[in-house]
């Protein structure tokens, strides 16, 4: 079968690989009919270490079973399936209380790493944990609903994360930092909780237009000290009740506790690029700024999402802005990188 | 009149000062009955930079008013108040929500910085603000219940701050970072909403035997990796659900990280003595640690914790283990640092 792998840095090629199949009783082998390019896919791309690869790519997918090991119950062969970028067994103490990301099941993890030789960016995938970790899909293979969908294995439940742990509710004011996939989708998510004024700070002007279409009631282009200083602005002088921040780097960082009121809170789902950062008298704790945010459970978001997909109230899969077959694969990560594509759905 | 002044590291004096006077219409002059020395007047004791003093010190009292502008409703002369360690006027946007210590008033602000010609630890002192910042007390001046009311100001409503916003809730597991007055206070205060497990980390035996009088179900004398393996013994390998900072180290916030449970929360009312601190993807992000706390509003406090005191319900005044007048200030300052006494009650 042909798969995705990156050797370094800019170094995406398209294979052939062993077929993946059951190695375990709670596996199943799904046939992936949609994939797609994340941007956090970008930072290996960016500094990912030659030594450590090549690394099968993918975290976000939709497939249809193709076989089941003899422990699964939930599924069956036919079934069209959406996985989220975690494994879990969704029964341990933390997927009941809605934190799949931290299974503590031996098998459960990220896919990046934690299961090695699989990945979403190829014909098919072995899924551990088959019952905790896959949903089923009530639509068919074909369906047009297929882009909303897939935003349910990453970008709109890691969106919706931000929003839910930075509690957003009705009247909330909020600012939304990176217009890429993420910050669109925290900004739907935002909207979809009640919030009042949502200011995306962005300065893609295709992007940040679709942000407007998803709720966001005013665009900041400006960074730093200048973009922050316009959040005042349209806030009353004291900032954001809640900052969901989808970038990952310092800077955005910096940018989330300019604009952040006193007594509100960070909401971070960006991925770190740092580990150390201001958290002091100066930064967070003179005001009482809280921090919060994580990698998302989406597994835990799925339920209660899919419906309004399914019954057309919104559609994330507009962030899908370039669709490719494998072959386009790496082209899909230059176009990623160079800006030039918002987000690249892969159809295996 | 005589008062407290910090000279430099180590270098505390008990002096003539002008006599305080009201200022503005809306101040009290209010005749100190106690004070006392807090945890935070060592942070300067340790490296206060002589050049930036003399400073007047103290920032928790009750006295009695023997003043008033003439723009003061509330109070009136004779009356018996307590002062958070916070000037706010209680009527601000960031008041109403319960955020005294980011009132916006102008002359809101601590005490110390904020009201440089003022402090607790005198024989007097002007209240900025004194309709919002001060709380009358409805007992004489010789009640025995003067160390209890005395926590008010600022240790008691501090270490319930770091519950409170640790989200402390019947059957939570905590653990309490510290055995200083801040620390036990943060036990007591656990233990009032409902904790369930309370492991408090701290090595003076005097100490944590009151902790454990106030609450405190575990004490784990080690520090660093050895206490943090121990805590996640006491809680099952995964740590607990809050982690209440009470000192203002980084290790004290690295044994935070440590002990925390994922999607757990670490509260800071220990005052950071750093800017830069771990938050990536290996210290809170990975398992989505909430990061909470800051300087307590005290103020908003009061109310709520008062009738336990007056009813004899919970005596946090037992942190007091010295008492003194203002010429036993400079040993009052020498023996907390050298951890002779946990707190020291003067009576000016």
């Amino acid at each position: 079968m042909r798969a995705t792998l990156m050797y370094g840095p800019g170094d995406v090629r398209v294979e052939d690989v062993p077929d993946s199949t059951i190695k375990r009783p709670t596996d199943e082998l799904v046939r992936v009919t949609a994939a797609c390019i994340c941007g956090s896919d970008l930072h290996p791309y960016h500094s990912m270490n030659p030594a450590d690869g090549p690394a099968r790519m993918g975290h976000e997918l939709i497939g249809v079973v193709e076989e089941t090991g003899p422990e699964v119950i939930t599924l069956k062969k036919g079934d069209l399936v959406v996985a989220p970028f975690a494994v879990s067994d969704n029964v341990c103490e933390f997927c009941r209380e809605n934190l799949h990301t931290s299974c503590i099941h031996p098998e459960a993890g990220f896919w990046d790493g934690g299961v090695p030789d699989e990945g979403g960016q190829a014909e098919a995938i072995r899924v551990p944990l088959a019952d905790g970790t896959l949903v089923k899909l009530p639509v068919a293979e074909d369906s047009e609903l297929m882009p909303s969908l897939l935003t349910l294995a990453d970008v709109f439940g890691t969106g919706y994360h931000a929003a839910k742990m930075g509690g957003v509710a009705p009247g909330s004011r909020v600012t939304v930092i990176g217009d890429g996939a993420v910050g669109l989708m925290a900004v739907l998510s935002a909207k979809r909780l009640g919030a009042e004024q949502i200011i995306l700070m962005g300065r893609h002007a295709d992007r940040t237009g679709l942000g407007r279409e998803f709720g966001a009631t005013d665009v900041v282009a400006e960074r730093g000290e200048e973009g922050i200083a316009k959040v005042r602005d349209l806030t009353g002088g004291h900032g954001s009740h809640v900052v969901l921040e989808a970038v990952g780097q310092l800077p955005a960082y910096q940018q989330a506790y300019g604009v952040v009121r006193p007594g509100g809170v960070i909401s971070r789902v960006g991925v770190p690029q740092y580990e150390q950062a201001p958290i002091g008298f100066g930064s967070l704790f003179r005001h009482n700024i809280r921090l919060a945010g994580g990698p998302a459970p989406v597994r835990a978001y799925i339920d209660e999402l899919m419906p309004d997909i399914l019954d057309g109230t919104i559609e994330p899969g507009r962030v899908f802005d370039t669709a490719t077959d494998l072959d386009g694969v790496p082209a899909g990560y230059r176009d990623m990188d160079g800006r030039k594509s918002l987000k690249v759905l892969v159809r295996p």
